[in-house]
């Protein structure tokens, strides 16, 4: 596709002289999304209802590993079972930093040595990944390496020589549905090979942040092979910290979250987590699980989701589709759930376009988020975050990212030509 | 007082052969305590509830900081400004638990060390003291050095002494307000010399456990000079951590929590507080702020808890001035306010009167609980939690409480005798 340099300065300087003020930044649920769980907010009125199905007064003290209806729910929606579940306050990025400072200040094994013990400590990094597991990495001083994700998810090949080889490597990040930002799912060859391979460090651990797992936005999801079970017919689940939420089911303030690991891990974590609090804030829990009562119930809430965002999706698809077919270099991602949209531009481009449409007024992730270290050595991926604007907002930014993204494309290759 | 030793032999026996089943151990509102806080689940029950007063929809991520109307309650009860308030989750055990780890990975000062890169690490404990605390300490490998209290709070001559001599002394734990679980108030010259005292290390840290701020027994409670105020005149503020939570208020298991400190430590602490979680529980923050307005309000409800809670502590005092007056060096503390007493006894008769209470089915704190590492050298001290139990369930546990204490007693002078 031809790019009219000049005209496309001209449309750029036209969309910065209308001061918008838009957002795309961060994969946060709307306000209409947010305004369909009015129901939680009474699903505990009276001193009668606090009481939990066994009896515990979930006003008072106690309860570190949550009460059972509330464990009941994430072992539904995750394919496990209740022993396996810890469940935690309104942030499951809460507890991986938890998990992380733990491992470092304690290790993850009894009488292996904590991890800041040892001279380097690395992590597996697919990429384009989600920034936040990356800062608690840099915040511990982990070393991170970058990995590539195919359409299966990381590439396995890769990961399998890795942890193989070096035994620095202690963990990689996984977000094994819809993943973030490019909305793959792990297939289940990738599963198995998380469950089946060999590592060379005796206190490996695989952070599965199982975000998005019922986070569909078609009528024929993905599936998602689910890792425990897989990893008990090789001895090895041990190695898997599972994650899970409902920020984006009911409140991403105002969820509550779960930790999932085998019986020794979660009685190991159990050991530790009393000393940290006396527990979580089980009336909460106590709030989702009588809001859903059945898995079924939450599949209910997020048909209702899909119809929201889907339409959201569907106008980035069709703008981009409209707007960027054929340029050289410029693709995008079609997931089937999660909450974002990958965008891949030319080499060194994305900082570019994202310094652009800052300054005509929409706030993008910043170019580089997606990679360890905030660098993206290519500079050629975008996340697009569609959920968070109504769609009148997002009817009125796309034309300006497009501008962006096409201004930036044929000022690189002027610039080639020169 | 004369003790005769078959006498309480069959009357222990006695109440033995009831099967009792009661507890005293923790530190635990009671249901009727709980049962007054009903309308703090029903104060957000509606979508346009979920906006603070500056507008924030705290049902989305975000708001690390808390919102204004939780800062300004906390600020209210601390005697502090907004500006030093960071809003936490439903547990301040949780908050002090992040902020010592925080300070092991990652040092408390920029450009200092890691406290867990010092070849020792070592906290003044005042004793009798809260297990919670000492646990945080041994989870972390931290030293621990027995401080004894005095009736204005720690001896601060000994704690002027070793903080200025031994520089691995990083810290304290005070609960300066009703002190657990001696129930003594910190004098203002306590404060004062917190506040003005020289420290070796330049990393040191005062953990003020504000649990009890305004947990009054009496219509003639206690005063607490605050900290940070003083310390700001000599220049010390960076040193105090202060905590509160509306645990012992509203909800102990669902209410929220704070860490205050000057700007420079809040500043600190939300940078790295970034990257462990996008923000509490906000709604929850709104719901304690729209029921509590005012300071006001706070002391109305804690007029209502003095009400239920007196009375325990009363029926205590009575059984204990009836039944063990004069008998050689037993004592407890007439706290005005808080959540215990402190039961002195003869030296190595504490794990024995607990252990008598025990088998006939009384469960009290642990002897030694009250110190470091759960060890007593004195075995001397027992600490008394009357709140939880109902006032008849106290009625039935006291009269064998004070069997097992003159048994115990009276053991140990037939002892010497023999």
């Amino acid at each position: 596709m031809e790019l009219d340099i000049n005209a496309l300065r001209t449309e750029y300087e036209e969309f910065a002289s209308r001061g918008m003020k838009l957002d795309m930044s961060r994969g946060k649920p709307s306000k209409e999304q947010l305004d369909t769980m009015e129901r939680l907010l009474t699903a505990v009125t009276c001193n009668a209802d606090c009481i939990s199905e066994n009896g515990v007064d979930c006003r008072n003290y106690g309860g570190l590993d949550g009460i059972d209806e509330a464990k009941r729910l994430f072992a539904s929606m995750l394919g496990l079972t209740m022993p396996e579940i810890i469940v935690g306050g309104n942030s499951s990025l809460n507890l991986m930093y938890d998990t992380v400072a733990r491992a470092m200040s304690h290790g993850v094994v009894d009488g292996m040595k904590p991890w800041a013990k040892y001279d380097k400590v690395s992590f597996l990094c697919p990429v384009p990944g989600y920034d936040r597991h990356f800062a608690i990495c840099e915040y511990f001083n982990i070393n991170m390496i970058n990995v590539p994700m195919t359409s299966e998810g990381p590439d396995m090949d890769i990961v399998e020589r890795l942890v193989a080889e070096d035994e620095t490597i202690k963990g990689i990040w996984c977000t094994p549905k819809y993943s973030n930002p490019t909305g793959i799912t792990y297939s289940d060859d990738t599963v198995r090979r998380f469950a089946s391979m060999k590592t060379a460090a005796a206190d490996f651990r695989v952070f599965w942040d199982n975000a998005y797992v019922w986070h569909d936005l078609t009528e024929h999801p993905d599936y998602l092979l689910e890792v425990l079970n897989e990893a008990k017919k090789y001895g090895t689940e041990d190695r898997f910290f599972i994650f899970a939420s409902t920020s984006k089911i009911t409140f991403p303030g105002a969820g509550i979250s779960c930790i999932a690991s085998s019986s020794a891990n979660v009685k190991r974590i159990l050991r530790e987590l009393s000393v940290q609090t006396i527990g979580h804030d089980k009336i909460n829990q106590l709030r989702h699980a009588r809001v859903f009562r059945t898995f079924d119930d939450i599949k209910e809430q997020m048909a209702v989701h899909l119809n929201l965002i889907r339409p959201k999706f569907k106008l980035v698809r069709r703008y981009f589709r409209t707007e960027l077919s054929g340029i050289p270099g410029v693709s995008w991602t079609r997931p089937n759930g999660g909450y974002f949209i990958t965008l891949y531009t030319p080499k060194h481009t994305a900082k570019r376009i994202v310094a652009l449409a800052a300054d005509a007024g929409l706030k993008l992730t910043p170019a580089g988020a997606t990679h360890p270290y905030g660098v993206n050595p290519d500079d050629d991926v975008i996340r697009i975050a569609p959920t968070y604007p109504p769609l009148d907002e997002l009817e009125r930014a796309l034309p300006l990212l497009c501008c962006c993204i096409k201004l930036a494309c044929a000022e690189k290759q002027s610039s080639l030509i020169d």
